[in-house]
Parts: structure tokens; C-alpha cells; sequence
């Protein structure tokens, strides 16, 4: 979420994010990729579904709640989206996540609303995001043109769709962003944080 | 969601509404949920993918986009759940919204984030929603203490879960709304209202 959050922040000042995950089951590892994989073949073939690595059937069905139930109602998962968010980008955004786990077996894809202090354009926006380093924009408002979650596999980069005008709020903005979490996850940031620093200590 | 929103609009005023949707293949038809299950099994069996009902392969995947494209970057979909949430409960209710296609079979989950005008207790938000007609809140903020997607099926019931107050805005809060879409749908709603007008004119 912010690699395509940093670039608009830099431009109109990120006051609050509303964001709701669609997380894949790659996120918990080897053992619920084939839970899901398994229960999808024994619903398929009509037999009694078991349920080990999460807490209720995954395969063909939504699971409001990722990591353990930490406070006020939110989950370790969530707190960490709104404390990492703040850390990484500026403690003075607020922000507001739900996590749900769904039938997918890799990609995490998210529906984000952000608002801004400053005022901005949509088409700016978008240009904006089309220049970032790491960000790929497919919008095209029409049949097929924005990204799903399979065809963000096996990609480093993060992609943007649906971006649009919040039709609640003229100060914030829609969108739909889906990164493959294997691989733009814990261990290619620090790749790209290692690289960055030998960059700046001893040029490119 | 205007059946957990009602309630809580006549005790608070609700001022903004900000959803993103976890659809069903059902509200798109029979042969839609035909195609998640044939297309399941072909991924499971590793073969070629066809698609046919929806835009690109909806099985293990997610689309982000319900209905035609019409106006803004919004579709259809989108545009009918804020003019018909404006249309039953009140014009004055700002709403965004974000729809989603999911490989389930059955039933509509939605996170909602709601900002209401009076100021409101989160204990008594739940009370509310505890006490209304038609809704069953389902949240025990531990594992598995929440209503899946799944096991709204076959039921007439508005499910809530993840009620909490919004970290990001203490005025609002989220919460997590699921509900049988082809039970609940426009001839359910039909029927009811036919029975209040009934109730209304000749009495119970």
C-alpha cells in the first residue's frame, strides 16, 4: 500500500486512509496454500471439508480476520497496516484497516480510500502514479482494463487500478492496488533498502 | 448493507459511508457459478482456463469491477449501491463504494466504514444493531468469533461482525456485513414490504 500512497503523499499531504485487504492465503505460508488448494478439491468433489491452518473453511469463502485479536475490536494484522503506514510514510496520517482473508493463492489486493489535504486532480493523480519508480497504472474504465490479483504473480511491481474521484468526499480519492506478496514482501524491501543505501554511500 | 445501516442511522445520523464489496458469483447468475466451479476444477487439474461470464478467470482470483463502467471511473454496480442507500434511507448520506467480484459461490460480505453525525458508544452501537429486526451480530473479537461468508448461506438473516470504532476518525466506525444475496435480494425485500403494507392497512 505505500508504494502507491508515498508518491501522492509527496504531492497533496495523505490526511486519512480507509483501506479493506483482500489477502492471499500465500500470506500464512506453504501449509494454507494447499489447505486451500485441498478443501477447493474436496468441496469440488462434494466431501466433508477439515479446516486446520485457519479458523473456519477458506476455500470458496471470506475470512474477516488475519493474525491474532489484539485490541478494541482489531487484529495484530490491522494494527500493523495503521503503525507501519504512520512509521514508514508520516505519523500524522491516520488510518483505518480490515483485513479479510480470501480464496487466492498468491497477490494481496487492496480497495483504498485516501484523503487528502491538499486539493488535487484526478488526472494529476494518476500521472503522478504512472511516473513512480516500482508502480504500474492499468486503468482504462472499460471491460477488463484494471488488474486482478493472478496477474499481479510473479511481478515486483505494484499495481494500480480503479482510480477515481470518492463520490462521498471531493477531497479523496478511490483505488484498487494488488502487489504479489511473495515477492514484494519483507525480503525484496530489504533488497531494495540495501541497494538504495550502497547507492547513496558509493553512487549507482 | 441498508438493513444494518438503518438502525443505526435512526439513533445517530449517519453522514458518510465508505464500502468495499466481497461479491458473490451468484449475483451474476447460474452460469457464472458454474464457471468459478468449472474453472476451480480446470486450475486444480492444471488445465487451460476459459472465461467466459466474466471478464477474466474469476476462480482464485478477484475483479474488481460488477456491471458496465458508466460515469467518473464508477460502474453500475457501484453507482446503484450509493443512489439506492441515499434512495431508502437518505439523501443526505454521503456514499462511496467499491465492488468487488470473489470466488464464493453464495452470499455478499461488505466492510463498511460509517461516520456518523451524533456522537455514539461503540457498546451501544452493538446493542442496537443486537436488538434490530433481521440482523444478527455475530462478535466475539476472537478467533472464529465472527460470521464467514460462507455460513451466511441459507439464511434470511443481515450478519455483523468486527464492529469497532474507527482508529483512523473518532467519529465512525467499521464493521463487517454479510448476508445470503440470493435469499436477501430484490424478491425477499419484495415480499417483506408487501407484508408491512399488509400489517399497515389491515392490521397484524
Amino acid at each position: 500500500m505505500v508504494v502507491a500512497l508515498k508518491p501522492l503523499h509527496d504531492h497533496f499531504n495523505i490526511k486519512r486512509v480507509i483501506v479493506s485487504t483482500y489477502q492471499s492465503v500465500s500470506g500464512a505460508g506453504r501449509a494454507p496454500m494447499d489447505e486451500l488448494l485441498n478443501q477447493s478439491k474436496d468441496y469440488l468433489d462434494g466431501k466433508k471439508i477439515y479446516s486446520k491452518n485457519f479458523t473456519k473453511q477458506i476455500a470458496f469463502n471470506l475470512i474477516p480476520h488475519i493474525d491474532e485479536f489484539v485490541d478494541q475490536g482489531y487484529t495484530k494484522e490491522e494494527l500493523k497496516m495503521i503503525n507501519e503506514t504512520k512509521k514508514i510514510l508520516d505519523p500524522q496520517i491516520q488510518v483505518s484497516a480490515t483485513c479479510v482473508r480470501v480464496p487466492v493463492m498468491v497477490s494481496h489486493s487492496e480497495s483504498i480510500n485516501v484523503e487528502f489535504e491538499k486539493p488535487f486532480d484526478i488526472k494529476k493523480v494518476k500521472e503522478i502514479l504512472i511516473k513512480s519508480k516500482g508502480c504500474k497504472v492499468i486503468d482504462e474504465r472499460k471491460d477488463g482494463g484494471y488488474i486482478t490479483t493472478l496477474e499481479a504473480e510473479n511481478s515486483y511491481l505494484t499495481f494500480i487500478s480503479r482510480i477515481r474521484k470518492d463520490s462521498s468526499n471531493n477531497k479523496a480519492i478511490n483505488m484498487w492496488v494488488v502487489c504479489d506478496n511473495l515477492l514484494k514482501g519483507a525480503a525484496l524491501n530489504t533488497v531494495q533498502i540495501a541497494e538504495k543505501l550502497i547507492e547513496k554511500y558509493y553512487g549507482k
